[in-house]
């Protein structure tokens, strides 16, 4: 090992990064930088700067993609390292954000070091995955793609701003998007590193995991509609509770859950009306939603939920709209960059475990590019999205490593 | 039979006279005759005109209850017979205002027949049971059994405006609301005629029912707080989720309710927190009521539901609250002028069906001054408290008969 690299902390460098930029947020409880603002200018003034130290060659692209690339040897393609820039309101400081630091201190390190990575590298900060100023996401990931339906631009904020308007006054062109689109010729895969966002390192012990595949997603909209009516005078017998079908459906889409691996279950939104202490409910309107890295599981689990739920309300005399309204296939990763990251994952002590990724990112899009490969770091309590978030220096130094290590074991 | 009752269709007479005093509503849907308002002074006047001409001697008294009175021989006590002129917000036309017509009708009857009735009878309109405008009612029966708590004068409806100023607008004096208390020597009993508000008398085929009881209430309110998280990343095993809790806690109040005789259970409100489609429940807020003519029953089922709801909780580690927030006991009514009641509904070709009453009445308030009864009038699809509530002219003629025969068999 050659240069000052050995001496250096390069997770609390991380952290120090990151507290810097858990600044560039609105005002309020935790952090919040949302696309295209100030707050996302200034976030990436500091990035780029931090780029430019490391040697890298820094850009913003029409999607308002910073990239900041190292060149590498003629001939071969590049590896693309990571994740969003934006938060969720009041959310943490690591979500997205911990997954452009953490590839551009691992840069930072093999330069300390001496090291010359073995092909060209580039570290992204994409605009926008969390999708909270605009109803869509992914814009950054999927114009590398070529994947952007060009209908999003028309999206607009709660202000009224469209989402082109708002990407035109960030000094975008969003018109030269389709320019944007990669050769898959010329990138080796994308790996984004990210907080679990969930509890089973933490329950494992655990610094770092590398992911399986990201869960395909298929959400229900159910309406439940029967009869109202007073709480006191009308019997038992013949009642059309909405409620009590809608309860039976939430038992049931948990049992479903807990007794088939690999299903994870969730109804999220639930709401009767009317809602009096001495009414019978007349309506319910709910969500259900399956996630599975496996798409036949998922898919068998919301058949089994239409099935239940039309018996249900077929017995109860109640009339049912069920509709999937959402669903999206899961994306396995890569297995040659997964086995590189298990591979550098235990050369730092770790076991390598494996696990599904129940979010979506931006490596869903970029599925659509080349091989994409995920690294999860420990976050704790399992807590994401909120102000508490946190991810430890420690672990963040290990993924620092494994991410340096994957670089290199690209020779 | 003397005199021309025999050619008049006494039905069809409660039905116009029904009619008339639906009009005296504010605008909009249905009917809406809120307490000490222009459309309550227009109502009463119409009754009065109406009860003059039967030769009732009319007062208004300070609660607000216009009371009709045919005197008898000395040395009686007075049959009160009546219900409440006010309605819920687009409500019906015949929810507590047909208990006021009809008697008025019965007492038509026999003044066309010739018939002189056996001791003093009163038709009463209380002004308010629905509590609609202020968070109180029954003022009109309870200043009869000398049960006001003087602390309701200062509640306040949704304009500011106090029950106090209310009434004294009305040109009520609410300070000599003690003075009206009944001696209970004064008085045989209390009859209220009132439509089901349910479906029992429908189903049965039946006209006509007697009230055994007004059934007790109980209502609880259940707090449940868990812990949300990503419903993607957030595993099955060891999720709080609150959504899940509540469902069993439904399900139980509705089976304990079915498989338990002349009890009644109802989840009526119900709401979560977040309520998004991909957070995992953090909070339920609910409530649960039940009633029961049998205060045992409905006791035993509020412990049932507190012992089950600590168990689920507990065994899901989720945090509880659950508080009894209302009681009140259940009213038997009086056995003797039930069962003349029945007699009289036997003798118009109907069973005489017995069953118990889940809503509150006038006469919950007047059973603390005297023998209470009530007669039931069938309702269309046990609807009430709708612009639809509807009661049939034939059936209300046949239950002008019964209160004729009834106040004819007190000789």
């Amino acid at each position: 090992m050659t240069g000052s690299g050995a001496l250096t902390d390069w997770g609390a460098c991380a952290a120090d990064l990151l507290d810097d930029l858990a600044s560039l947020s609105e005002p309020g409880s935790g952090v919040t930088r949302l696309p295209f603002t100030a707050e996302h200018r200034a976030a990436l003034e500091l990035l780029a700067a931090r780029m430019r130290q490391a040697g890298l060659r820094v850009t913003l692209d029409d999607a308002g993609t910073l990239v900041g690339r190292l060149d590498g040897p003629r001939g071969r393609g590049a590896l693309l390292m990571g994740s969003h820039q934006d938060s969720v309101r009041q959310g943490g400081a690591y979500d997205g954000i911990m997954g452009v630091v953490l590839p551009l201190i691992a840069l930072e390190k093999l330069q300390a070091e001496g090291r010359e990575p073995p092909c060209a590298v580039e570290v992204l900060a994409f605009a926008d995955e969390e999708g909270v100023r605009f109803p869509t996401a992914l814009v950054g990931s999927r114009a590398l793609a070529g994947t952007v339906d060009p209908a999003v631009f028309d999206m607009e904020d709660a202000d009224g701003t469209s989402l082109r308007a708002a990407m035109t006054g960030f000094g975008l062109s969003p018109g030269g998007i389709g320019e944007l689109k990669r050769d898959p010729g010329d990138v080796i895969g994308f790996v984004e590193t990210h907080i679990e966002q969930g509890p089973v390192l933490e329950r494992a012990g655990e610094a770092l995991g590398v992911v399986s595949a990201i869960c395909g997603i298929e959400r229900h909209s159910l309406g439940i509609v029967g009869e109202t009516g007073h709480a006191g005078t009308l019997p038992m017998e013949g009642r059309k509770d909405a409620l009590v079908a809608g309860s039976a459906i939430v038992t049931e889409v948990n049992r479903l859950a807990r007794e088939t691996p690999e299903l994870r279950g969730t109804v999220g939104s639930f709401a009767i009306g009317p809602n009096v202490v001495n009414a019978v409910p007349r309506v319910v309107r709910m969500t259900a939603e399956f996630r599975s890295p496996e798409d036949a599981v998922r898919r068998a689990a919301g058949d089994a939920l239409h099935d239940f739920a039309e018996r249900v309300c077929g017995e109860m005399g109640l009339s049912l709209s069920c509709e999937m309204t959402y669903q999206q296939p899961a994306q396995p990763c890569a297995a040659g960059l997964s086995d590189r990251l298990a591979r550098a994952i235990r050369a730092v002590g770790g076991k390598g475990l494996v696990l599904p990724s129940g979010a979506t990112h931006d490596a869903s899009a970029m599925a659509d590019l080349c091989p994409v490969a995920m690294l999860f770091v420990r976050c704790r309590g399992g807590v994401s999205h909120r102000p508490e978030e946190y991810a430890a220096p420690g672990d963040m130094g290990q993924a620092v490593d494994v991410l340096a290590d994957l670089v290199m074991s690209l020779e």
